[in-house]
């Protein structure tokens, strides 16, 4: 299959006079959750994971993704095909200079790139020239774009209206010198305008575009069928509703006018339309970014209470695993019974994303995502990792433990390995640091006590968390290629640190973390983290002989924390388990 | 005098048709270290910090800095004059955005600045304009460009031959597509044809412009009187010499080629020139600045040999110190007395930068420099702050040590503060990590100790430190506000955390570390630090309590290296003492 299409792209390619042509995993709005019709990395080259890119040429072709991706990558492409790349030990920009003829003229999509994402080529001395999407013409039975019902958010989830929010950031873009801004982020727009959506599995986005004035205006560009007359009502007279077709002609009006796009998010498909228009482009974030990310009060309390919710049914499983030591579950049918506990939780709209359910050798898989093919037994005296989520309307969960089968002792090794990543997430957990510190700076302290020991773990530490959106939301994240983004309170920030050995297992333990105040004078604003998430870790399988005196007095405390918050809502036996889960190392 | 020029400025510019001009501070070769006759911004507002911008507008002025010259830019410019702004937390983009009319005109030399330096400008949605700039006009007695002599530098020191390392830069470019590349940093030029100059103070620059060829050959653009007979015969047949005002007809002469040019490091006037004459401009980074960097065995050696030599004149000012209780000394006659101890030091060349040394209050200014104006004795019972450096052709030093000159017992709070920064120090010097972090990513180990207490230092951990170069380089450093260039094998850094009370004391503690493989075996190459440089730490400020037992064994182990290794070079009372501040806490 993928050997058709290729040499089907490659006709097309030189049939419109381009030397190759670049294959990102995107869609028009650049995020991480694309709808069917957008999943063209994968028509192209087998290859499902949620983040890469292809480049073809007429010889040659390499596909690129990173290291959560390494392993599945050679599973899915064929090699007589592809060179398969690590996207940042070799950056496809360096692999295509090296391949491409000099002045070859490579073509991209530019619905599907950013400016700044097309520039690294053009700095790499590459000549890139905008194309129509030849695998749009030779995709037969593509998906078409979805039609899902936008719905309002209301304000007892949202804490802030839309019309306050749109004021707010009109503001913003008048002191920063704009009158227009171009958003291209569903999830700008659902937080903006208070809307959610149904238009992809577990993430509530309501896919479309917005234009946003200094005053406060709005244009959504947005199938009308997606808009019911309820959600028309909860937009209100002040956002004007547009069909998607417009939105070109709605940029060509702009010429002579000062407009922000987001260079880094937004397709190069505006900036390019604006300036043919006339406009005069102004680069800056997408104004919604951070606002979103930097949850108000109603979201933090919002965020608590569903995280306390939800690991009710989170305890109620890890206490099934050791009931039964699971006898009889595979990795499909526990992550079943999870999302069947989760389903009696008041609120439950959705799980966040697929869990990710892992045993033995399948836990080493980062993204591991087990299959009818895939799935296999639970075993006895093996480690099991189950990473998921749900989606509530007053807030996002996503935690990940591991645990330990039994009924056997786990070996010293793992107990060590198990300990050493414990130590990372207690090291960023109780974190102090001073404002404009951001993630790039501060996931190393996940990872000292593996480094020690020369081990590591090839993923970022964290990620932002929505409030009823994306279980990964930008702009900042713990991981040394997130962008440098200072933390600020009211983000909300997953804390998982991992170690994996291929072939054998797999250790990975999430919490989510609040930023908030540290609660201190000092002569400038420090902030802390406040731990969300409720669920024992697995007290077999720690050293307590590895942790410090302050590392047991955190995981002591947490899990006082978790028996208090949690007991409570359990049955009698489950409740007992609790008990000793959290009793004192 | 500043008003007036202020003024003479303004006039310029309103001629030269632009409403506003940008003065760097920087030469054409965008380094730190700057002949006297690129002091354009302390000709204009007086600040004379080794980092910072004005930009001048009609009606307003601003001046910007970092934190380590905050108070001296405060004492040293006209607050009626310059509005004066920290160049992080306020970008001088975004004040320019906020304080120029929409669509100005702004000017600046394209000589001062980078293209990557002038596109931030434009990313803000400013025009900026190129311009010939207008001080040069203005400043009367402006100190001509240095005629310096340049001087072999021997292979006993260099380690590598000018011919190997030419090839070796020239297979780079190749590799990487080009054809040509311009090399405008005194310091690659240094380094690829094995030459040392007299240019500037304390850094053995020879300022000049290179071009290097795929085939190694290389055009050296450097004023004829600053090449004496030896060193031209040293330089070979395979560098041709020219002038420095043949340089544009040179450029010109590449019209149709690939060239390289550093976006950040380099002169926006060679891109520019290149483009107009038709040549096509490759960014990528500067190809000497790694391979520097990353100095061979035999510069390793230099280094370590160097440390030791160094550390001998450190240990007896020291003494001198104890000894004396510092009675009778000045900030400035300490200096002077530890610069005599140097000079006895086989090998001394020069200071490698102006000490600084800070008594007291004066040890909170970050960059102090001390003059005949702010000398003050240096007093019982209170903290001393030194940090100096020396210049020897095998290598370049860089020492802080913070002293409690007695006899009484420090405060609590002061020796809480000692330990604290020698935490960070330490976190830094025992880290173990993968291959491919970089500075940003290690800074914050230096400050949890403190972040933990609600304080901080506003400046960077570590810097880069060239071998008989300057004291200060890139393309690493241990800083958030560095590039995140992975630490390699071979780079040497500073490690020198601190604190600073201003009003009251300050504390710095640093020490020069050599990157090494780690030894031993994991999945991927991981890196240590060796400690290069060699002088006890204060054993009355330190709190061992606050110390873990792992930190409490490295500086026992640390200080019996420096009495084995420093002891025998000493006289009978500088060893008792150095015994003494050696032994086991």
């Amino acid at each position: 299959m993928s050997a058709a299409h290729l040499q089907a792209l490659r006709e097309a390619l030189a049939q419109q006079g381009v030397a190759g042509f670049l294959v990102p995993r995107a869609d028009e709005h650049l995020g991480e959750y694309v709808p069917a019709g957008a999943e063209r990395l994968a028509w192209l080259t087998g290859f499902t994971g949620s983040a890469g890119l292809a480049i073809v040429l007429a010889e040659t072709a390499a596909v690129f993704t990173d290291g959560r991706y390494t392993l599945q990558l050679a599973q899915q492409t064929d090699a007589a095909l592809w060179e398969r790349r690590h996207i940042q030990e070799e950056p496809p920009p360096t692999w295509l200079a090296a391949h491409a003829a000099p002045g070859a003229r490579i073509g991209y999509d530019p619905w599907l790139m950013s400016e700044e994402a097309v520039e690294r080529y053009a700095e790499a001395g590459l000549t890139l020239i905008p194309v129509a999407n030849p695998i749009d013409a030779l995709w037969q039975y593509r998906p078409p774009p979805p039609l899902g019902a936008a719905e309002p958010h209301p304000l007892e989830y949202a804490g802030v209206g839309s019309a306050e929010k749109r004021a707010q950031i009109g503001a913003a873009l008048h002191e920063a010198g704009a009158e227009v801004a171009v958003l291209s982020d569903p999830a700008s727009i659902a937080w903006l305008l208070n809307i959610r959506g149904t238009d992809l599995p577990h993430t509530p986005y309501a896919l479309g575009f917005a234009l946003i004035e200094a005053d406060g205006r709005t244009e959504l560009f947005m199938a009308g069928e997606k808009l019911p007359p309820a959600t028309r009502a909860w937009l209100g007279n002040a956002v004007a509703l547009r069909e998607p077709a417009e939105l070109a002609d709605a940029l060509a009006a702009l010429g002579g006018r000062r407009v922000r796009v987001d260079r880094a998010g937004t397709p190069a498909w505006f900036a390019q339309t604006l300036r043919q228009a006339g406009a005069q482009v102004i680069a800056g974030a997408d104004p919604c970014l951070l606002p979103k990310a930097c949850k108000n009060l109603t979201e933090q309390q919002g965020a608590r209470a569903a995280q306390a919710r939800d690991a009710v049914a989170v305890c109620r499983f890890l206490h099934l695993l050791h009931a039964t030591a699971a006898e009889g579950l595979t990795e499909c049918s526990a992550a079943h019974r999870l999302l069947g506990l989760r389903r009696e939780v008041a609120g439950f709209r959705d799980e966040s994303f697929p869990a990710i359910s892992g045993a033995g050798e399948h836990g080493a898989v980062i993204h591991y995502r087990a299959t009818p093919q895939s799935d296999r037994e639970i075993r006895r005296n093996e480690l099991y990792l189950i990473d998921s989520g749900a989606q509530y309307q007053d807030g996002t969960t996503d935690v990940t433990r591991t645990v330990w089968t039994g009924p056997g002792e786990p070996s010293d090794e793992i107990r060590d390995r198990y300990t050493r990543v414990l130590k990372g997430h207690i090291a960023i957990a109780t974190l102090v640091f001073p404002a404009g510190l951001a993630g790039p700076h501060l996931d190393a302290f996940a990872r000292r006590a593996l480094w020690q020991e020369g081990l590591d773990y090839d993923h970022g530490t964290g990620h932002g968390v929505g409030s009823y959106l994306g279980v990964h939301e930008g702009p900042a994240g713990l991981s040394r290629t997130a962008r440098p983004i200072p933390l600020a309170a009211g983000m909300i920030l997953s804390d998982e640190p991992g170690f994996y050995l291929p072939g054998s297992y797999g250790i990975r333990l999430e919490n989510l973390l609040l930023v908030g105040p540290a609660g201190f004078a000092a002569a400038r604003p420090f902030l802390r983290f406040e731990t969300l998430t409720l669920a024992p870790f697995e007290r077999r399988l720690i050293l307590p002989a590895l942790l410090s005196e302050e590392e047991r007095a955190w995981v002591d405390a947490y899990h006082a924390r978790v028996a208090a918050e949690i007991g409570p809502g359990l049955g009698d036996s489950e409740r007992a388990w609790l008990d000793w889960a959290c009793a004192k190392l």
